[in-house]
């Protein structure tokens, strides 16, 4: 067993991926997982009031259903989004084909989709795909391609995993997630997929799923667009063999906790430094604000800064940017208590600027990870925030090429 | 009497420019306008928690003198920002400077600044230049230039100007203002400047400053960062002769804010169109929403996305964005009533998508202005945005310089 389980390896799920012909560039775009026997399932779904068809249909399923899944399947390429009525039929359709095809109920199959909005799924195409694959899954040997058939233009799969014990046993846990960066400039749509063997009540694996990714995937901003297709979806096979977790703040289920959000934070690295056109990842740390709210609100308005990401984007270390960022958002600042450093330089200090060698920090932001540190001073609160900075690679991605 | 008068051209005004030295272009940088005598003012200022000094000086100058004022100094180049104490202390300096110069006292002077923050103000150079400027304020030549003097990378200058009829009388008004776009890269900056000679109470210039503001200036959005030295200023010199206005809600009031909202508006749309490296003025129109207030927020969110922004760049009549920031936006949406029109050509409706043909639509997205109409479908709330698109242009400006 390797110390970092993929998804693949989780025992308990088969999965598999193929070319269902839905992405122009031919790479593999629909993927599946299936269940050997129904197990909790967890979910966390886009806030956008705008949600596409299988997010709808997801939510209904896991209620329907008591939180217990058999398979998920994705595709990349369409994001059946804004679609009305018929999205929502074409995405049972593929719900009722995957159950077809595993011998189990629709409503224990999850479905998330990523790419266009406004297209319809090519039907045809998806129900051979779904044939496919459900006919790879007894060798499974198709599903190391699963993190790369759930990519639309990211640069790289982005997979992580974690082995750790619980009640003398062994338990793994790995997810698989994309990011933004599209052939076509679509949505920036993250998709998350995590498998454990651990055995956790659902309820209990909602809690943590919910929580984990508020610490983690919602604390990554690329460019402050909250896609309709967000999905980030948490399957537990039980077949680790210990004792149910069947509390959440039971030591177990926090050793569980712990493991969810050291995978989920990796992931959720990934995903920040593969932002359309990034060329490093940013770290934006507020502490010193008057609740971990308010920490985060200063920490979001300088992640989601035009001026502050261009900024990164030249190596200028133009702190200036960074406390407009912050008064300009809802949390408290008194210029005068704020305190400000660019990758570890010190730059500005209770009210006025401290002398510092531009070139030095200029040469320290060209780094593959930069850390932006505001200390408000006015309490304890804290909160980090993980983006890139932005750059023409954005531009071209998001403006030269056509619906 | 030209019908629509320029800002040296109001009454009771003098005005001067000059080339202080604080811009390396070697362009006019400095302007002063000076009354002939104590006239009403108005202010409006940033809401950025972290204001700039001569922010910080004109609230308390207004407030100290009881909303009554005889000259404005303008430089841009340095926008003395987050320059702590000793940026006051040189704000100060320079209304002293003022005050000499014109024989009046230093709380009659109001100050705006531009450019970059964190340097401090060149005092030498500042103070040369207000000498210079006020020893050419008899003739008022120079005035013509007080437009140019305030711009930092604008393309263009920004001026409108109006006459109407109040009480039998002819009363002009003029304003300039300044836009984003930057020689190094910068606070998108907005200062703007009225004058009338119009004889309004300080009360009243200042209710009807704040109302027109919100609904024009506050309208604007190139890429939702508030600067830290926003500034409007309102003097009204009364040399028109008519009855002094002395209720906000009067017959002859209501006269006076239509034409204060119509240059207002008139500048704004300069703004926009404007923006950093921006090809096109957007406006985003939203109506159907549930209040006034909902309409601004899903109109803001639209208008500060940067997917719809940089599809608009693309001229890509990529709908799917726009409901997607409807979507987010704290306004209420339902997507099975919302309509979507892109440059006059309907592209959704009632949740699905209208057929539609994307090389005409995108044709029309080329033009110099394109409106996004989104009618929500839901209550009687409007309102509109203005913006521009997302383009490499706004990249090099703010990326590719250096402070």
């Amino acid at each position: 067993m390797a110390k970092e389980p993929r998804l693949f390896e989780i025992p308990g799920f088969r999965l598999a991926a193929v070319k269902a012909g839905l992405k122009a560039s031919g790479q593999p775009d629909l993927g599946l997982i299936a269940a050997d026997e129904p197990v909790s399932a967890a979910g966390v779904f886009t806030t956008n009031q705008v949600s596409a068809a299988p997010v709808k249909l997801c939510r209904a399923h896991l209620r329907e259903n008591g939180s217990r899944a058999r398979a998920v399947l994705v595709n990349a390429g369409i994001a059946n989004a804004c679609t009305g009525a018929q999205g929502l039929r074409d995405a049972r359709a593929c719900a009722r084909a995957v159950a077809r095809a595993l011998r189990c109920r629709t409503r224990e199959v999850l479905i998330a989709s990523t790419g266009i909005i406004g297209k319809s799924l090519p039907m045809d195409k998806m129900l051979a795909g779904i044939e496919q694959a459900a006919g790879l899954l007894p060798s499974s040997r198709s599903g190391r391609l699963f993190s790369r058939a759930i990519l639309t233009t990211d640069t790289a799969p982005k997979e992580a995993g974690t082995a750790f014990r619980l009640g003398g046993k062994t338990v793994r846990l790995a997810g698989a997630t994309k990011g933004s960066g599209m052939i076509a400039p679509r949505m920036a749509t993250t998709l998350t997929f995590l498998l454990t063997d651990a055995a956790v009540r659902p309820a209990v694996l909602q809690e943590l799923l919910e929580e984990t990714v508020r610490e983690t995937l919602n604390r990554v901003t690329i460019d402050s667009d909250t896609s309709t297709n967000d999905t980030a979806l948490l399957l537990a096979s039980g077949r680790a063999g210990h004792g149910v977790l069947a509390r959440a703040r039971s030591r177990e289920a926090l050793t569980f906790r712990a493991a969810l959000r050291e995978v989920l934070g990796r992931l959720a690295r990934q995903i920040a430094r593969d932002g359309e056109g990034a060329t490093r990842l940013v770290r934006v740390a507020v502490k010193g604000a008057k609740s971990r709210y308010e920490a985060e609100w200063a920490a979001r308005a300088v992640a989601d800064s035009p001026l502050v990401k261009t900024a990164l984007a030249g190596a200028d270390p133009n702190w200036g940017r960074i406390l407009m960022a912050v008064g300009k958002s809802a949390a408290l600042v008194r210029e005068e208590r704020v305190r400000v450093a660019i990758a570890g330089v010190p730059v500005f200090r209770d009210g006025s600027p401290l002398p510092f060698r531009p070139s030095e920090v200029s040469r320290r932001m060209k780094r593959e990870e930069v850390l932006l540190e505001i200390d408000l001073r006015l309490g304890r609160g804290e909160a980090e925030i993980l983006t890139c900075d932005l750059n023409h690679g954005y531009i071209t991605v998001n403006a030269e090429y056509h619906t």
